[in-house]
C-alpha cells in the first residue's frame, strides 16, 4: 500500500535491534483516516472471504481493527488481552507468547464465549515480525474451533521469519507494507 | 443514548463491588456499529466545539475513540499508555493514577510531542466512575498546555463522584449512559 510505505519512509524511525518506530501515525498517535484506507485495502485483498469477526490483540491492534471492521460489514472485533483483569471471568482461552520487544513471556487471553466454533475470523495486527503474538492468536483460534480466513497486518518485517512461516502454513497473509531491510545508522528503509 | 442504555440493560452484568460488565459489546468484544453511533452522538453533543485531537487511554478507550474520530473530521487519536514500552522514547508526560478495579497505582504516559500547546482536545473513555483515570488524562492535558473542549464517556456510574467533580470543575462531560444505581443481587440497573 503506497500511502503506508510513504508514511513509513517519511515518518518511521529505525532504531538499533531491528526496531521500527511508527508511533507518529500507527500505534500511539493514530491516523484514523489512514486506518480507514487500510481497512478498505484489506477488504479488497480479502474480497470473497467470509468474515464473521475480526480478532486482534491489545494495544495497537485495536484501533486499526475497529476502523477496518467498518469495511467488513461492521463485524464485531474481539481483542486478546495481555494482562489479567479483575473484570475477566468465564473460561479464558490462553496462549503463551514471547515478546521480543519487551524481552519477556506473557499470556494472551480471549474469553471463550466471544469466539464461537465454526465462525470465520480475520486476524489483524499492526506488526508482523517474528510472528510470536500472531502464533498466540492462531493457537487461540484453534482452541476456539474458528476458521481463520486470513491475516492482515499493517507492517511486516519481511527480513524476519514470521510472515514466511505463516504463508508456509497456508494462511493468506496480507501485509500493507513489507519492509525488506532497515538501517539504523543511515535511517534508510527498503520495501519488498 | 437509548441504544446504549438498552444494550446495558439487556447484556450488562452487575457484579458485587459496583462492577458493571459490558465486555460483550463495549470493552472486549467491540460492537463497532454501536461505536459509530456513539461517535455520531458525541459529534452532536459537542457540536460547535473545536476538536483538533482526541485523547483516550488504553485499552478499552482506543477502539471507541478511533471510530468516534471519523465523526470529528478524522482528527488524530492519541492514547495514553499504562505500561512502559521499550519503544517509548522522547519526553513522556506522566500522571499517577489509582485503579480501583485493579487495586493498585500506575502511571499514565503520553509522549509530549503528540500533544501540542494550544491544541483543542476532546477526551474520550469507556467508563467514568471515581474519575481517577480521567484525572490523570486531564493532568497530562495541563502539562501539555492543551485546551480540553470536553469529556465524552460511554458509561458514567452516576452513583460515584467522578462525573460530578468534573462538571463542578467546569468541564462539559457527556456520558451516553448514566447509571444511577445497580443491584448485584437482582441484576437490575437504573439509569439517571
Amino acid at each position: 500500500m503506497r500511502e503506508l510505505e510513504d508514511r513509513i519512509r517519511t515518518e518511521g524511525v529505525v532504531r538499533a535491534g531491528g526496531v521500527l518506530k511508527v508511533d507518529g501515525f500507527l500505534n500511539h498517535r493514530c491516523d484514523v483516516g489512514l486506518y480507514d484506507r487500510m481497512g478498505a485495502e484489506w477488504a479488497r485483498l480479502f474480497a470473497g472471504r467470509r468474515v464473521d469477526k475480526i480478532l486482534t490483540i491489545e494495544t495497537s491492534g485495536i484501533g486499526i481493527a475497529c476502523v477496518a471492521a467498518r469495511h467488513f460489514g461492521d463485524v464485531p472485533v474481539v481483542f486478546a488481552r495481555k494482562t489479567e483483569s479483575r473484570n475477566m471471568d468465564g473460561e479464558q482461552l490462553r496462549a503463551r507468547v514471547h515478546s521480543y520487544t519487551k524481552g519477556r513471556d506473557y499470556d494472551v487471553m480471549v474469553a471463550r464465549r466471544f469466539l464461537s466454533p465454526g465462525e470465520h475470523v480475520l486476524v489483524i495486527d499492526d506488526f508482523l515480525a517474528m510472528g510470536a503474538a500472531m502464533d498466540g492468536l492462531l493457537q487461540i483460534c484453534d482452541q476456539a474451533g474458528v476458521v481463520v480466513e486470513g491475516i492482515g497486518v499493517a507492517i511486516e518485517k519481511a527480513f524476519q521469519p514470521g510472515g514466511a512461516r505463516l504463508r508456509e502454513r497456508g494462511y493468506q497473509v496480507e501485509a500493507l507494507a513489507r519492509v525488506a531491510s532497515m538501517d539504523a545508522e543511515t535511517g534508510t528503509i527498503e520495501f519488498a
